[in-house]
């Protein structure tokens, strides 16, 4: 089993390159899409997409991520192995996010020539290194085969919170589908004291907000903060878009406090 | 199989968590989307989805559908034993029309634990319960299995025309994508006197249209009335989008005279 | 395996209709997305976008294309048998690029009625008689018995480069989603001395360009020339659009001069 996560969008004949590419090395091999909209080079928003689906995915599956705004350059092509699965693509943080949370093994670069395509263009890394690379892990192919073992990957920066006079700065991880405002905030974090309410921050306006299980505990388009399914707090409004209310933006700075 | 209908998007992780949760339940079935891109919270472009798709998959499919506006209250995940389908999701009138188009044997409330995610999500009941019960419906487990029988399905009150004076009144069920008016008036309806041709009235216009077997029997940009390939009587413009010309909307009133 | 390449979008149900139908047919056959989201009815586009991914995919797999403003009218349903693939869909020029790539041996209009649905809507022929014709080439039906063989299919006019004192006249092919400007000027053309740079016209700009292997080699947001991933000549911006910096669309001129 093969998941894909990319920037490609389905507009264009990219991602089927890319399953071609796979189905032509393993006829067999099921694959699935985390999606190919994540927002042009936004490596946030892949290791997000990733980090949300990858847990749910059976014991071996190999993620294939690819935003990459780098191709072409010196960064590295690698192979994570974690736990529970196969991570693979660029070395610029957009697999680390869901390879820690199952923690990571062992980690190669991707250099041995028999196991990427042979006319390998330099703009197109997702079809000629990657989805290779991927196809040949799903035949069992060992990890060590395809490169040395490195011990420097690059780390994201994105993702830290910290805390500063009982307050928890951290930030919009991403806004969903429904405008949906996803922090890097944990629910073991805002939860300790049993917080009921909290007073919270953002885009310069300052409110008060039940702690809720589900969105329809507040009247239709009302503000409701929870954990959402990932485990992360959410402020969302009921049936509304809160991102669009409150002007929020991935990578908006919130500040938080439990009262 | 299994299909899967929601107003999730592809942008998000959503419906690649369904669907690992299912292929690790079931790495063998075959997942079919009818669309993630149902407009948010519209059930009723939900169902319409579901019935068009529907009788075209094998008999013995698992059909599961999530627009879901009430999702953590107190309404009821089921399922629903149908001729030739299985049919999963919340309810609210979303899988009625699919269901009812194949005569409906039992309903059964989806409420066995050993039959969900452990760890279930208020806000995501999708991936929780719907995508495990699909997953093991595919693999044998008898309905009865999931909970107690019911008899107080929810019934939509969309897909139902009035006649009036010899004048048909029914509704905009669907704009596609093509801007093509799907309204909720059946072949049968309208055809009952070979009519020929009609004079309808949309948004406050009248006209009258010549019936056509195809969109291309009128000059590029001409309107032209057909029954579509769903059964159900259309308003479209050769190459053009009726929908902006006529500035409909799913839910808008028609009304229609055969003449 | 199964490709599909079609203007009708995620957003309906049109697509989930074809793949139901193919699954009907043949319960194991693999079906793989090139892309629904071709500008309806353009029918360049379509053939491009399956012209691209075709090459990626094993021998044997039968490539399903519908992007077809003339469904219904007497334009014909054709089967390609080419070296090393089939290619089914309307007689409009879609199949011709992918299909000519690897050398046609016959075509085959499809008229068989017992190789389409019994109940045929003139509207929806990507479900009745494409998909059908795809999923029982999958089955090992010969292509002769699918209809009489033809020697006439309709050739489509894009695609095709003028050279003109020494300049090359070509036009776009495609903006892909990142605004990257794709033409048809291919490798062989552009590169035959050698050339390091271009100078380049469109839509009434003339620049000089470098010709770069991969976008990273100029700074971000400025412009490049290179050979894309698919063997064209492609303008670019370095993580930026340059169709929309340049103000150009499918179908625009080039004129192009290596200096």
């Amino acid at each position: 089993m093969i998941t894909l996560t990319s920037d490609f969008g389905l507009k264009d004949p990219y991602v089927a390159e890319m399953k071609g590419t796979i189905l032509t090395i393993n006829p067999n091999a099921t694959i699935v899409d985390v999606t190919q909209e994540v927002e042009k080079f936004n490596v946030r928003m892949g290791a997000f997409m990733l980090a949300s689906a990858a847990p749910y995915f059976p014991e071996g599956t190999v993620h294939l991520a690819v935003v990459d705004p780098g191709v072409g350059t010196q960064r590295r092509a690698i192979l994570i192995q974690a736990a529970k699965a196969f991570f693979v693509g660029p070395d610029n943080g957009v697999l680390t996010l869901a390879a820690q949370n199952q923690s990571i093994k062992h980690i190669y670069q991707i250099t041995n020539p028999k196991l990427i395509l042979s006319k390998t263009s330099r703009t197109f890394q997702g079809r000629d290194i990657f989805a290779p690379a991927a196809a040949f892990l799903t035949k069992e192919v060992a990890p060590e085969e395809f490169g040395a073992e490195i011990k420097d990957p690059v780390k994201p920066d994105f993702a830290q919170t910290k805390r500063k006079n009982g307050v928890l700065i951290g930030e919009v991880l991403h806004i969903d589908g429904f405008g949906n405002i996803i922090t890097n905030i944990a629910e073991k974090d805002i939860f300790q004291n049993q917080a009921k309410a909290i007073n919270i921050e953002l885009a310069g306006v300052s409110l008060k907000l039940n702690f809720c299980k589900t969105y329809a505990e507040v009247e239709t388009n009302e503000p409701v903060a929870l954990i959402g399914s990932h485990g992360f707090m959410e402020i969302a409004f009921n049936q509304g878009n809160a991102a669009e209310k409150f002007h929020m933006k991935s990578g908006d700075k919130v500040a938080v406090k439990a009262v």
